[in-house]
């Protein structure tokens, strides 16, 4: 009926396409020392879709009309596996349930609206239904955005914006395109790269998430340190509200009282639905080099970041694991690639022989662009910061492995899942002065919390997104869970990582918003005023809150 | 009774200092031919302020001691001359105002609170006995921000922030900084500098103008290339609302839905009394050079600041006057000083030998800071493209001047008046592809005003503050004006170039905020929806309009 894309009901990309280890002879034994867990085992799949218990649309025959009308029959649908991939993001929350037929609520209904006008008329027509609607991009939100409220007794449309995925004009000479919000990562770059251009955002998400998703959640990609948060590329912003449109005009930078834009970006649905950004955009770099690292330790590591992001130097990427993240990588090497095999071991010794503890060499990767020249100067003033942190240079070789890889990890918790753990993600900002005791509080939390459970558990780290003040610290983490009640299990141990990174100084996510799942922590992130003020907005905007209640705010 | 600084009730700076024309031998000739002026003339100087017609305050006598009580009797008072400091600020509406002893609402009482305990006590006092508080920092503001409603009938009580004004603590790992909001620009880099740090933040206003103020109005400084607009410079705050404290804790960067922090910004005292900020600051540049060069006219000069902008360069300040205020900054150079006098001959008979037309050539300034191989390295980069666009390198020494002149020219507005002509500025941010359009629309907008007045007018202009998608254009006008009424000819000017900023894809204001002067424009800027939805975060935290109220918002 529609050519939207979506990813399969039960987990992350496409059917057909996942994870695989037997290819990579360093997996399995570190999955062993890591949560216990012989990946060789066979594994427990999901169920086949037939075998879900799918609720029936609870829409009127008459509001399944008036949406058909708005957008065409064949753009409206109560079939059930569309209804099921729109209940849910990606989260390992979500993949639980999904699993496990776990469906307090389902959307009514699913509708593709083509254009704006269409956007208009699905909006107002709910809010004149008192029904619910919820935005739906790319549906790979690991935050719990998507979902209805178990509770909800009226009738949720769950809005796909599918549809609008086109690049609609490019101002050359100043760097905007003017974008429809539906549009997927790739898409969206293969239409400004055929002219010559790159919006230059990479979220780990990028093949299944979509511009408005970006902006409606405060996403970040890999390339911050050059593009910038979609915070600071989306300029200009087309969002349809009950019965108005509101439009943020692309301005570069301005003093129109509290920030219009800024309230709109992470705003999960509940101040409209976004329909089209006028974002920058750059000219493709005439070259482009990612370049491996390694560090003693993660101390040094950390250092090294902060040195380059307080000198003369500008990077496009500032990246380094710590040594847990960095032993998980040489295990996901391919025998027939990178640093694998007998260069790995080559490297190892070398390694040794200078006095280097294996267990805690930390593995980094910076990005340069621009004019060639521009590369080399950049790369020589990095050079000598890393080097006086002692690193050795691996080149370019595990870089282009990592740009090559860098969309792949999601797969690895559908993996998990089927072979008895669950593993997820949780990142935060903190500035730099609080990194090192955050990601401290943050191991113990985490450790005490699979303590607590009885199970294994790991976590790892890597910094990313380093910016004058602060840098982002990404954790992920995964344990076996017991099959009886893997989401209560689950709960402990993200929200013992929750509450440390609030309790570090660090902010409750630094790019992956809210959603229900880190609801808990609003206040104590913006504190309760800040809470109300971001409610007043939600009120002035969506009084019947018809617009996807219960994110962001836990009241 | 406090120590705290004030401009001077009529004027800009402080009693004693003003602009001097006598040892600029090119300036008399400039403004005969600009606007048709003799400065030579007699000046008619501002009445002495025992001739002003101050209504008295009518505050309660119960009012007033509890603010006594709260502050210290010594830092309340209803004095007459401390009143009409705290009416206005320094546009040419608030100089031609108080000048005419035009008062239609005058605060009752000023208050100077010693801390934030203090300040909470006022906003909760003010609230509970129906009494309006306007927040005052340096008393800079020119567009109305801190001016009572004409017809407002309740008290009004300006809150000095003047005692709030100590650097509290550095993290330097982090490079955050927080800070008290009432401090004056110099006093806080003095204790910022005595430590090795700078914010590296310079509005025009900057002798006279305090962080909170800038934090409320969004403003930027004129090394923003480097440093960020205050909008980025800001991390954390501190925020006092009725009955409540709103904290944003300092963090890099997050997804914690629509930005509180940004709602702060800009909000003009309509959120609450910002009491306190932790800011981005630097490490004092270990070298900083500010670089003249000639264009050979507007369009190259233009061109080569966009094409900066899209290089690898990464300058400090980036800036360019139109060939008016070329020929204007020419005018007051001292002639002991600069490229006056021979020097000056000398190079016009060069350009002229050239080729260039000498009323078309342009003068920019940029800067370079960081390490001396950075600043050679920027420098080298800039040089090239500017030499790709024909400019000439004039070296430091205008640069230099620059650099020491840069807060100098508010006080030409007091000269001006004392002689017959009001000036102001105004300024805009557009798309790099508006800005030549934007240009030149102004421009007939503002001599088609002057035209419709029968009166002498000028506009100059310069483009400084350049972002990936665009940059600032600032104008700055003055006119004749008839002695009868100022007020409605400067409305018909300052509406013409106004209305054209936003007619040509422009914003009402890059930094200087809205206001009353520029909330005619705001709902145009932002679209209704988005001034409704600023309406919903006011509603929310200030249900009675006690905090500054009829700011940003005409509604």
């Amino acid at each position: 009926m529609t050519d939207v894309k979506h990813m399969k009901w039960w987990g992350w990309g496409v059917e057909g396409v996942g994870f695989h280890h037997e290819d990579k002879p360093g997996f399995a034994p570190f999955v062993v020392n890591a949560v216990g867990i012989d990946v060789w085992r066979e594994p427990v799949p999901p169920v086949a879709f037939s075998e879900l218990d799918v609720p029936a649309s609870e829409a009127s025959a008459e509001l399944l009309e008036a949406l058909a009308t708005i957008v065409g029959p064949e753009f409206s649908t109560v079939d059930d596996e569309e209804r099921v991939v729109h209940t849910y993001g990606k989260s390992i929350r979500d993949l639980i349930r999904v699993r496990a037929s776990t469906f307090p609520r389902v959307p009514d209904v699913v509708v593709y609206p083509a254009d704006e006008s269409a956007v208009q008329r699905i909006v107002d027509l709910a809010v004149a239904s008192d029904a619910v609607i919820i935005p739906f991009g790319g549906g790979s939100n690991i935050v719990g955005s998507l979902e209805p409220i178990p509770t909800e007794t009226r009738t949720v449309i769950s809005l796909d914006m599918g549809r609008l995925s086109r690049v609609l004009d490019i101002d050359e000479y100043s760097g905007l395109a003017v974008i429809q919000a539906g549009v997927l990562g790739p898409d969206m770059e293969e239409q400004l790269q055929a002219r010559g251009w790159t919006m230059g955002h990479q979220p780990d998400s990028f093949t299944y998430s979509t511009l408005g998703g970006w902006i409606a959640t405060r996403s970040s990609g890999m390339q911050s340190d050059k593009y910038g948060d979609i915070a600071d590329i989306t300029k200009g912003l087309r969002v349809v509200q009950p019965g108005k449109l509101l439009v943020v005009r692309p301005i570069p930078s301005s003093a129109t009282g509290p920030s219009v834009r800024e309230a709109i970006l992470g705003s999960e649905g509940r101040l409209g639905i976004i329909t089209e950004a006028t974002v920058q955009v750059h000219r493709l770099p005439e070259k482009r080099e990612v370049i491996g690292y390694l560090f003693r330790d993660w101390e040094s590591g950390l250092a090294a970041m902060h040195d380059i992001n307080t000198s003369d130097a500008a990077p496009s990427i500032t990246r380094v694991s710590d040594a847990r993240e960095t032993a998980f990588s040489f295990s996901t090497s391919k025998a027939s690639h990178g640093i694998s095999g007998q260069v790995q071991k080559a490297l190892f010794a070398f390694l040794q022989k200078r006095g280097w503890n294996l267990d805690e060499v930390c593995l980094s990767f910076i990005g340069y662009e621009g004019t060639a020249a521009n590369v080399a100067h950049q790369k020589s003033l990095v050079g000598s910061i890393v080097k006086k942190h002692g690193a050795i240079t691996l080149g370019k070789g595990p870089g282009t492995l990592y740009d090559q890889k860098k969309f792949d990890t999601p797969y690895l918790r559908d993996f998990l899942l089927d072979r008895g753990a669950a593993a997820d993600v949780s990142e935060t900002a903190a500035p730099w002065s609080r990194l090192k005791p955050l990601y401290d509080n943050v191991f113990a939390a985490a450790n005490k919390a699979y303590d607590s459970l009885g199970e294994s558990g790991w976590i790892m780290c890597h910094l990313s997104h380093s910016m004058h003040s602060g840098a982002c610290l990404y954790f992920t983490f995964a344990f076996t869970h017991d099959g009886v009640d893997p989401l209560a299990q689950y709960d402990v141990v993200k929200s013992a990582i929750q509450q440390a990174f609030i309790d570090s100084g660090g902010t409750l996510s630094h790019h992956h918003s809210v959603g229900v799942e880190h609801s808990e922590w609003t206040e104590q992130d913006i504190s309760p005023a800040g809470a109300d003020l971001i409610q007043g907005m939600f009120t002035a905007v969506d009084p019947g809150k018809n617009l996807n209640p219960g994110k962001i705010l836990k009241r």
